[in-house]
């Protein structure tokens, strides 16, 4: 039997795993130097962006992975640059500041996962990261999930944390994690760093399924504006502190916990977004695929028509319907159907604009939930997104100026 | 010898062509029902947006495409209302409409093509389209391209129209146009219509393949925000009242006069975009393919980032190397470059930084050129596109609120 319960503490709600967040100077104000470190070597496993022009920290992080045979310590995450975009300089920096790290912590240096989020193109002080890092060390904590979360954040309006129990019989598992958002960052990409960590023991290869299984539902469901920027990453760290081994029998359950933290910090990022002012939930059904289910709920998700309809409070059914027949998904106009809320406004293929008013009160929610079934099949799809406003213009382009 | 100059006089400018645009009462003030009639059968062709939820004007004359061989009298378009999203009702008025044509202009129905733009959803009224004919039938005339022009605007700043002269050897040829922007629509979407006359004369094969090579270039280089709309439509009528007929030997003259008329028009759209404060021109060179070189600048013309940062004069070409990198085409971050104007910021893989100041001063102007060497290859493509402004978000957010 499998109970998940919500739970606080963050990164360090699981046993064994210490955080620190300190000032490394690296943004002009602010925490901006995260530390991890796990009481005992961890199985780690990372989801890395698919951006072919990969920052320095992802490039260095993925070969530590791949010579630790997914064993890891401690991760450094830094905000306020980049190092993206930055040569055979930004290579060595973020090679000598996980090195740096392994001497402090005392483990080899493929054990130590490096981050990056902020300016793209600009170079990372290791002058500031290693001051960062002796003060770091110092502050390590059980209760300094909250430093290390505010120490991610660039443009985020607010530290992104979340955490949840498992009980696999009388047994208690922990899974804690903390994120940075893809709203636009100064000044550049849309990062979207994600730290997971647990106290059960997972072999490698559970670990990196459950990860990628989580992720493709939760992070990898999520859209601001359909960037995929230089440095995005997800990491899951499990150190086995809880005594409880995740093996077949109780991989759905462990994944159930993992999903629900993941979750919780993807929906904050939306609801993080630049400008945004309302979360919604676009759901496909009825789709030939599952393939072409998520692709007609990203497309809707990202069109700029349908995220100022919302923000305008304008129940503009046709936006989406527009927007699925442009998408490269099949289906016939007249199986089709599109919901808002629970209020049916076309109906295959036939509209109910005397409904209009109706939706357009539904859409004075703060949280909003769009569905189009295709009549094409059995698959479907969620993924969330934010409403587009005047405010996420002026952020992206004032800046700097 | 090939002698192309910019003409005057719009869709009327060829021989034999006559237009009227008068006040049909669809749209709640303005000209809203344009007619166009050819003095002789014109060879048709037609370009049709692949939206799978297809107006029923689209539907309506592709079909009569089909049943004439590719000949046209006349088209009729309508502003204020796509009947689009309809079901039968609409195929109905489209049809009714084109029969009422036919029966004025005395020609057979299948000879009558149809457009529509504006609200998706709602129903169009024959009543008012028939009011609208029978005096649009009284006005036509060879000095009404302007009334034409504006009768089919929606959110348009201005009325578009382009004509062409060509020289082949001292045979005189024209060719003209009128377009209504992608700027989004009252309420619904980013309909683009294109209507192009010419007094040559062409065998359907060529006008087909010469609409197509000219609209691959110009319509379908543009973007304003990567919507594809229901109605989408771009019209060629040759009525072959210059005696000149186009073969093999003059048909690429024919086809550089053809598409001088449609950058004209569709620059002057992207120009007029919701919000658009600039033009921007997407160029990509160095790619593997022309398709890969076409996938990147249209991602890059897309880009939320990318236009906001030019709104705001950012010279920021980590958010164009970046969207690049994610766009799905092949690449080295080390052999890629990024031009503004002609100002080199990024340079086979290392920042000039220093440069920014430069480039900012360049934003300032109203046309920027924005080019990426992927250093992949040969292929090349161009797309244009505008600026996002919080302008934009207020028109697309505020309707009917």
């Amino acid at each position: 039997m499998m109970i998940i319960e919500k739970a606080t503490g963050g990164i360090t709600a699981p046993r064994g795993f210490r955080a620190a967040g300190v000032d490394a100077g690296i943004k002009a104000a602010g925490l901006d130097l995260a530390l991890l470190v796990s009481d005992a070597p961890a199985t780690a496993a990372a989801v890395f962006t698919t951006n072919l022009a990969k920052a320095a920290p992802v490039l260095v992080s993925r070969e530590h992975l791949d010579r630790s045979g997914g064993v890891a310590r401690a991760v450094v995450a830094n905000s306020g640059c980049a190092n993206a975009c930055t040569g055979a300089d930004g290579i060595r920096v973020a090679r000598e500041t996980a090195a740096e790290t392994a001497r402090l912590v005392g483990c080899p240096i493929e054990q130590v996962l490096v981050a990056s989020t902020g300016v793209i193109g600009t170079a990372l002080s290791l002058d500031k990261v290693q001051g960062g890092l002796s003060r770091a060390i110092t502050q390590l904590g059980a209760d300094q999930s909250l430093n290390a979360a505010r120490a991610i954040m660039t443009t985020d309006r607010a530290p992104k944390q979340a955490a949840a129990r498992l009980m696999i019989g009388d047994q208690l598992v922990t899974v804690g994690g903390m994120a940075k958002g893809a709203g636009m960052i100064e000044p550049n990409m849309a990062t979207m760093l994600g730290f997971v960590t647990t106290d059960a023991r997972l072999p490698q290869r559970l670990a990196e399924q459950a990860l990628r299984e989580a992720v493709a539902v939760t992070f990898n469901a999520i859209t601001i504006d359909g960037e995929c920027s230089t440095n995005d990453t997800v990491m899951l760290l499990a150190n086995g502190l809880s005594g409880v081994t995740i093996d077949e029998t109780t991989y759905d359950s462990f994944v159930g916990a993992l999903r629900s933290v993941c979750l919780d910090l993807a929906l904050a990022i939306v609801r993080g977004g630049e400008g945004a002012t309302k979360l919604v939930t676009v759901s496909v059904t009825g789709a030939a695929s599952e393939a072409e289910a998520r692709q007609a709920a990203k497309a809707i998700a990202n069109s700029l028509l349908v995220k100022t309809a919302i923000n305008g409070g304008d129940p503009n059914w046709g936006r989406i319907v527009a927007v699925a027949g442009r998408c490269g998904v099949q289906f016939e106009l007249s199986g089709a159907s599109v919901t808002l809320g629970s209020i049916l406004l076309f109906e295959n293929g036939v509209p109910h604009d005397e409904r209009a008013p109706q939706a357009a009160a539904y859409l004075r929610n703060d949280d909003i939930a769009i569905n189009i079934h295709l009549g094409a099949g059995r698959a479907a799809a969620t993924v969330w997104t934010c409403d587009l406003s005047a405010e996420y213009v002026r952020i992206n382009a004032d800046y700097r100026t």
